[in-house]
C-alpha cells in the first residue's frame, strides 16, 4: 500500500519554483533507499525532500544537519525539540513545517490538543517552568535575534537547561528560521495526510 | 607563521556557552586536516567552525550545506551569494556574520565601500535592477517570511533571476537567518582578524 | 448523552479569572434553553457563553451581536465569515478562536486542509481573487487598523464586493479583534471537543 | 434646539460607505424614541449610531453591548472606562473614537487635560498606581494580545483589581479594539460637536 | 500682565530632570530680551525654552535651528510645517509636541478639526494629494527612515513639489524626530495654556 | 595637497536632491573658513556641510547645534558621545553616520574593533555597565520613544549618571535620530574618505 502512496505523492508540484521533482529511478542509489524507507515508515516521502531531491547534494547537506538535530542524542527528548519546531513556526506562519511538525507533536506526545497549542499560541499549555523557559528563548531568538544577551541565557541555565541543552535548543530554534523562510520563499506544501494523523 | 597564528586562535573562547573547544589532536583526521587547510588559506580557523568542533557530526553538517550553498556552481555568484548573507545579517544585526562576510564581500568585490554598504543598508548602493531584486527578496524574507507570495517570485523572474536562481537565492537568505540566530544565541564572537581585512 | 456531556463541560474552569460559572439551574430561563439547544446540536456549551453566563445581560448582548453577526443573512457565505474570524485570530494567535472556528471552517467547507491554512497562514490556500481580497482587507485591518485608507475599499469593491458586504467584512473582523483579546485577557480556554472535529 | 442640531446631524454621510441612513421616520419606534432621547441628552445623535442604523438588529446589538460596558454597575468608574477606551483609541489612532470618548473624560473628569493625555499620551499623566495599572494592561492587550499571560493578571491584582473588575477591564479595552477597526474600516467620522465640549 | 503670567510659569518644573530653570535675571540679556517677547506674544515662555535654558548655547543653538526651519521663507506655508510636525509627534506619541503645534495648527488653520486630525489620525483629513503626499513621505520618513528609496522622493516630486521644498519637509519630519524624543526622554510637559487655544 | 582633496570632494553631488552646492569662492567668508579648517584637518570637507551650504542659515543652525553637542564641555566624553551616534544610527541603518561617527569611534577609542560593534550591534560589546544603560537608554529612546518612563530615567541614575549627563544622552540620541533621517530623506552620501581611517 505504501508503494501506491508513494506513486501519488510523487505527482503534485512540492512547490511553486518550476524545478522538476526527478524519477524516482534516477535518483541516486542512497536516495532511492531513503524514499523506500520513508514510504515504507510514513506511507510517504515528505515533500521537503522531494524538493530537495533535484540535487543529491543539497538533499544529502539538508537531510543529515535535520537528522543530526532532531534524531540525534540530546538533553531534549525528540518531542521537547518538536514543540521548539512548532513554537518557532508558528511565529512565521509557515503552513509547511506547523503541518509536518505539528502532526509530529500530536504523535510523539499521544496529546493532539498540545500539538493545537504549540500552533496556535505555545503560552497556553500547561507545561514545566523548564519547558516554558526553552519555549519564550525560542520566540526571543525569532522575533529579535539582535536582542539576545547573557541575560536569557541565564534564565535557560536557571530554568535547569545545561549550556549543551542550550546548544540544541538555540539549534533547533535556529534550523526551523531557516526551513520555515525556505518553504514560505518556494511555497513549498506539506503532504495532505499530516493533516488526519494523531487526531 | 600560520600555526602560531591557529595556536593563538584556539585560546580565546569562541562563544559565550561553555562547552570547551576540543585540543587540535583530540579532533578527528578530516577535521584536523581542514582546519589546517584554514590556517594555510585564511591563516586562522573561524571560529564557527571552532564552535562546532565539539561535536564531528554537527560539524560536518554546517560545512557540508555552508560549502554547497556558498561555494558550489550556481546562477549567482560568490560575491552575489556573499551580498545576500551580508544583507540579511544586517537587518538580523548579528556581529559575527556581518564581520566574516563583511570582509568577504570587501575582498571578493575589490570595493570596501561595497561591503560597508551591505553591513549598513544595500538601499543606498548603485546595484543593478537584478541585484536590487534579489536583496529586497532576501529582505521582504528575513522580516516577514509569511507574507511572501507568488507576486514577489515573479518580480524576480521579471528582473532576470530563473527560478533555479531563486532556489539559491531563497536558500542563502534562509541559511543566514538560522545561523544569525545561533551566532546570537550562543554569542560567537568572530576571528578579530576579519576586522582589518581587505580595507 | 447529550447531557452526560454537558454535564461534565460544566466542570472545568472555562478560564483563568475567579469568576465561577453559575450552576445551570440557577441560570435565566432562556439562558436554560439557550444552553439546552448547545447541548442538543453541539453536544456541549462553548467555554465562552459559560465564560459570559455570570451575567445575564453580558452574555444576551454578546450573543446577540454574535448570532446577528455570524448567522444573519449576508452577502458572504457562513463559510466565508468563519474564514474571516480564522485569519484574524491567526495574526492574534488567539487560541481559543483558532480552535473554535478552525472546527467551523472544516465543518461548513468539507474541507479539513482549507481550515488548517486559514489557521496557519491564509495565503497558501488556493482561494478566488474575491475571497483574497477579503482576508487580505481583514488582515490589514487587524494589524495596522490606522492606515486603512480609501484604496483599501476600493480594491475590495473591485474584487466585486458590495458596500454592504464591507461592512459585514469590516465588522466580523472588528468582532474578533475584540474576542481575540477578551480570551487572552482571561485565558478563555475551548471545549476539547473542537479538536477532533471534522478532521 | 435640540431638534434643528438634529436635523443638521442627519444631513452630512457618517462613514464613506454606501449605505445611506434611512431618514428619521421609517427607524423603528425604539430606536426613533432612543434618536429623540440623543437629541435631548446630547444635542445630536452620535454618527456611530446613524451609521448602525440601517439594520434595527445590528442597531440593537451594537448599543446593548455598549450601553452594558460603558455605563452598567461595575468597579471601575464611568470615567477610568472611558479612560480605557481613550488609551486604547490612541495606540489605534482612532479618529472616531479619540474624538468622542476624548469629550467624554474631558467631561467627566472636568480636567481637559487628563482628556488630551489620554489621547495623545497617557504615560505622561498623573495616575494612581491602580489606574495605570489598568492602562498598561489594556495597552498590552491592545499591542500584543498573544503576550498576555498570567503575571499580566497578576500585576491587575496586585495593583489592588478584583477578578471581576480585570473582566471589565478586558472587556472594555477589546470592546474599543473593535469599535476602533470598525471606524478605520468605513472612515467613520464623528460629529463635529465633540471637538469643542468641555474644553 | 504678561509679567504676573511669566512669573507663575517659571514656577513648575518643565521636565523630569534635576536641572533647574534659572531665575530670569540670571540669563543673559538677549535671551531675557526673547523670553520678555514670548510674554508679551505668547503670554507665556514655552517650557521648551525654559527647559533648555540652562545654558545659553543649547538654547540659542535650538531657537535658531527652530525659527530658521519653522518661521524662515519656505515653499511650505507655515501650517503646512506645523502639519507635518503634528503628524510626526503624532506616530511618536509626544504629549509636548502635540499638545503645543496642535495648537499652531488649530490657530494657523482657523480650523479646530484640522487640528485635531492632525493629532489623531492624519489619514482621515480632507488634504490636497499635494499635501498628503508630504504627510505620508513624514510618515514613513518617521516609522522606517532606512527604507525610503528614490521611489519615495519621485512621489514628492509627482505631487508637484521641488526639490528644495523636498528639504524642507525632511528637515521638518527630522526636526520634530528629535524634539519628540528629547520630549519624552526628559518628560517635558507642555504649557498648561495651549490646551485650550483655538478650539 | 589637502587643497587637492577639497578639490576633489566638491565635484561629486552628496546628496540625491537636485540642490547645487555653491563653488566654495561664494560662500560667506566664516563658511570659507571653516571649510578650510576641515580640508586641514580632515583632509577634506564632509558631505553634510556641503549639503547644507546652499543656505548660510542653516549650515549654521545644524554645526552650532551639532559642534555644542558633540565637542562641548560633558559628563560624557566624545568617544561616548560618538558610541551613543553609531547605535543610534545602527538602528536607524543610516549609512552617512554609521560611516563617519564609526570613523570616529574608531579614531578616538583606538580600537577598531568597537567602531564596528557600535554599527554592527552594541550587545556584543564589553562595555562598562554604566556605557551600556546609556546605550540601552538611547536604543529605547530611538525605537519606542513613546514608552520612555520614569523606570528609564531611574536606570541610567542607579549606572551612575547624573540628571545633567542624561540630558547629553537624551541631547545625543536625540540629534542623531534627526540626522538619520535628514540623510535618508536627502540620501546624503558620506565621504569616502572615512571608509579606510583607523582600522
Amino acid at each position: 500500500m505504501a508503494k501506491t502512496k508513494a506513486a501519488k505523492t510523487k505527482a503534485p508540484k512540492p512547490h511553486a519554483l518550476n524545478i522538476p521533482v526527478p524519477p524516482r529511478a534516477k535518483l541516486e542509489p542512497d536516495t532511492q533507499a531513503y524514499f523506500a524507507k520513508c514510504d515504507e515508515k510514513l506511507g510517504f516521502v515528505p515533500n521537503v525532500l522531494l524538493s530537495y531531491s533535484f540535487d543529491a547534494k543539497k538533499l544529502r547537506g539538508f537531510t543529515e544537519m535535520y537528522n543530526e538535530l532532531m534524531l540525534a542524542p540530546s538533553g531534549l527528548s525528540k518531542l521537547e525539540r518538536e514543540m521548539i519546531a512548532v513554537v518557532v513556526s508558528s511565529i512565521n506562519h509557515c503552513y509547511y513545517c506547523l503541518t509536518a511538525h505539528g502532526a509530529a507533536v500530536r504523535a510523539l506526545s499521544g496529546d493532539p490538543k498540545l500539538g493545537e497549542q504549540m500552533v496556535m499560541n505555545y503560552r497556553v499549555a500547561d507545561l514545566s517552568p523548564k519547558m516554558r523557559a526553552a519555549l519564550d528563548f525560542a520566540a526571543k531568538l525569532t522575533e529579535m535575534p539582535d536582542k539576545i544577551v547573557e541575560a536569557d541565557r541565564a534564565a535557560l541555565r536557571k530554568a535547569g537547561w545545561s549550556d549543551r541543552d542550550i546548544w540544541d535548543i538555540a539549534a533547533t530554534a535556529s534550523f526551523f528560521n531557516m526551513s520555515n523562510r525556505m518553504a514560505a520563499a518556494i511555497e513549498m506544501l506539506p503532504n495532505d495526510e499530516y493533516h488526519a494523523q494523531s487526531r
